[in-house]
């Protein structure tokens, strides 16, 4: 079942046309509440601050719970105030959410009943970045630039979401003090075991899908690509939905969200300044999937016991 | 297996990284003789003109052959001449071909070896018209106004497709006299039961993937909606790739190429101009897929006789 | 002076950041006939059917009006019933208004102190179209298929302006009839000496600025080039600000928007369709200026005596 | 007069055909050096390391140079190798020439005879970061994030730059090492009095003009808002094309290329992120006029002792 305050009682193809011909769901307007005594999974795509007014009770009633808000990616209380300017009512249930990011978390999805689906900006960045953390290479502050499209800022119409006015634009919407910095910091602290800082300056960009950051860090060794190659795969190997995305001699040198466009893969590169001693990480996804819904899937996945692809096989479009 | 001239030897991936992780299928020189040779089903995807000169000797060979140039589309070799400027060298090949429409050609396309798929204007337009030409409501000219993707000239590059002078640009490429107006002439003759004339202007426009065509018909008397409704339904009523898109409360009140992109359908609207007794026709597709590999893929199930929804029910995406 | 309800107060360059650096006007809000008693020329830029509740006492005020709105354009008000569903509350102030499309009421604009600027898809239509009508060659339906970006619709906010539904789309928004509809007959039909019927499908596309229409009309005998070209130069050959863009072998053979972007340039080109004795006019203006703003400047400088291309002699942007 | 080898006959307007109704001059094929004998000012727009095998004895026949290329920017031989990967033939040369940015170089260019017009992206880099600079604000490394749209990378077709390919695209071309790097280092150190170092990301985005660029430079102290405001003011205060694009409560709150496209402006601001003490600088212009032929012409009119803003005054385009 689905359910939408403002749609309540229309087909779900009237709201998404995209979709007709493939379900005939109606939107319902059952509260969180209802909802969670009628599924086993409930899937929560409210605003950030509203999530966490019904998580407390539906936790009691044994429904598992994946939430898309950001009411509970930080496990330290005290960093609420810090990033999203508000106190946590509940935090002793920060504990027991478990960040939906397969790739770092699994061993504690397959035992959880609540994940916090990261954020897409954050995903991007953290993807590109903890084999970097992981291998001690971030010791100063890890700087992210972001470039993002419309569809991360929702589709509730304004002057500012105009196609007038935002097509053919670029916004740094963001110079700083972006709320995803605190999932960042917290995701490379935990890969790397010990603090580490970051910073973020978020652009919107011509297009509607997609994301690609690129990451900055300075290291205090002469690093080469044999050594960076060895520490991404080591950490991304196995992994079915990070790709390398490097090809010198070839039409896509590295990652772009054209690649990925409609699918669950986030695509990773890197490169060597040796001019003053910086490593660039590059991370591209489609926010929509991997940055969004696609984690979502793949955590209930892992959580469920599911073969972890299942549902999320969707090839790139090729040219978008 | 996959061939191609230019990039034999390359992994298929390396020329559409968008597969990464989908295949690690290698492109051979083979000549098209080769490959006939190997496989059951032969889909040939060449330049118009040069099919032909393959055709002949593979179609001895016993494979099945998916031709989607042009050369085998017209049934009449006359028209050739007229549409593409040269005699067709083996008129009798011709009639083995089936038009590789299944909405209108099914039960042939379940005894045929030989399938001709049909061009991707051609077929928005054929698909919005033949309702329209079945029920006799043609008796003029059909005038085809087409606006379509860059995706549909290929991918040779050149001053006029570089991005800088493309972008932005709305081109009448075509005014009048374009090729797939015979396909189209022939189509509506076949399901109308008598001559029918079209005419086209082609326009690209500033996307990469999609086609909406927006066609004119005079009729004699007053037609009603309710009419126009029974005429199409009659004919696309229970097709698993044709969709009506007429919502005149919502956000989306006809076929656009936008809900269908990545996807096998094709969505159809029609209007009733009083003013001028004229009824209009609107088709939309994604001219990569039901345009092109998608009719392709749909008329190989018919011919195989698997279930003919078989790898093609990708959802549209949504916002892209 | 500039007025506005909603940014009564603000500097012009803060809801137009682009003239910063231009202007330190700050809009007020003057009604109308406050304006008016204070000004020499007034232009009225207000919704349809708000300009009429003023112009009838402004007009008794000797200040010269320049009307945007459709108040005024049509000369019968029988007309306004059919096209915009209301009576005409002024029907004598309709034959006190020149039609404000230098090129076809220079005249008349030298004498008036009422103009009406016309609509932009009607400008590009009859623009393309009038060379035909003066010539006799339009004897059944003109029939008009139109291409518009975002800009031609306003600047108010809605879900179906919203970027990401916006992008990518091409949105057949009026099948049939359209408003403009009325003033492309007027002018056919004036141009012409006899009564002349018009149709329109009009389509939103990918972009901002830009009009592209391509016009069909059937004639009964065999035209040629040469014809065509003595009829359109014959019309407009001594017009500053009305080009003929036909080069066959050129990088744009035809009218395109990107070409006349920033300017108040009419574009024009013409083919026949010899299959079945259609004439194809095309026109290209960038709606803003040719197709609103640039007008209705051009139309005043002739009304003042001042150098008709004062003001206007901006160059189109090559790549933009 | 101007000249091209591949257009040698051609009128202007037929490779440019925006400029139809505004010039009926035709490209020659005359050398730069009959070209030289024949004008006042000659502008040279050739490939890099072309314009040096020119000027060396173009210089001596007395004519002025406004040199579009990268050869005579770089004021140390040495960086030559460095940044171009060649060694200067005319390291004299250099000296004479005086880097064309009229805001940091205006006193030499009243007395110069050769201008060297910066780099596009060097431009927005240098204009956001020299009041940084010269205040001593910038101790470590000035790193830059450039988003550029096509029309950068010249109008030579390559699959790469192929619509198809290119449209939803967002390309890192240059992680690292961007040859626009010795000229920001040079001018930062000029400005500061102290050797400067920096380093930059450059990608091409979905559009065909504008850049944006977003330097982050790290500060020792806690700087504020005021501290900044009296930075930036003291340095382009009075500076007729420089522009401070900040609104926090306005539609567009920082540069953005939409707003400076077909004009000689630089939009510039700034933030501060007291999380890491990094000050963010923000540049945005249109590359092909304040990245290129704008810093030229003004260059010009300094040189020749005209007015300033003699054919610059181009108000940008509100929505494109």
């Amino acid at each position: 079942m689905a359910t939408s305050q403002q749609h309540s009682g229309d087909y779900v193809f009237r709201v998404n046309p995209n979709l007709k011909g493939f379900t005939d769901l109606v939107f319902t307007n059952d509260a969180p509440e209802e909802v969670a005594s009628k599924v086993d999974i409930l899937f929560m795509a409210v605003p950030h601050g509203s999530s966490v007014e019904h998580v407390p009770k539906i936790a009691e009633m044994g429904v598992k719970i994946i939430d898309m808000s950001a009411d509970f990616r930080l496990k330290n209380p005290a960093d609420y105030p810090t990033w999203y300017g508000w106190q946590h009512p509940a935090p002793d249930l920060l504990s027991k959410f478990v960040y939906g990011m397969p790739e770092l978390h699994r061993e504690e999805l397959k035992s959880t009943h609540f994940v916090s689906v990261p954020g897409c900006i954050a995903s991007s960045s953290i993807y590109s970045l903890a084999p970097l953390a992981k291998a001690g290479l971030i010791n100063g502050v890890a700087i992210v630039d972001a470039k993002i499209g419309s569809s991360g800022s929702g589709n509730k119409p304004s002057i500012s979401t105009h196609f007038s006015e935002r097509y053919n634009s670029v916004r740094i919407y963001s110079p700083s003090g972006h709320r995803h910095i605190g999932e960042i910091e917290q995701e490379l602290s935990i890969v790397s075991g010990i603090k580490t800082t970051a910073t973020m300056s978020a652009h919107s960009i011509n297009m509607v899908r997609g994301i690609l950051t690129t990451s900055s860090v300075f290291v205090d060794h002469d690093v080469g690509m044999a050594e960076l190659w060895k520490v991404y795969r080591s950490m991304y190997g196995k992994e079915p939905f990070v790709r390398f995305m490097m090809d010198p001699s070839g039409l896509y040198k590295y990652p772009d969200p054209k690649l990925v466009m409609g699918s669950n893969f986030v695509d990773l590169g890197f490169a060597i300044d040796q001019h003053v001693k910086r490593v660039v990480a590059i991370g591209s996804i489609d926010n929509l999937i991997k940055g969004a819904a696609g984690n979502a899937i793949q955590s209930m996945n892992i959580m469920e016991g599911f073969e972890e692809r299942e549902g999320l096989m969707m090839s790139p479009m090729r040219l978008v």
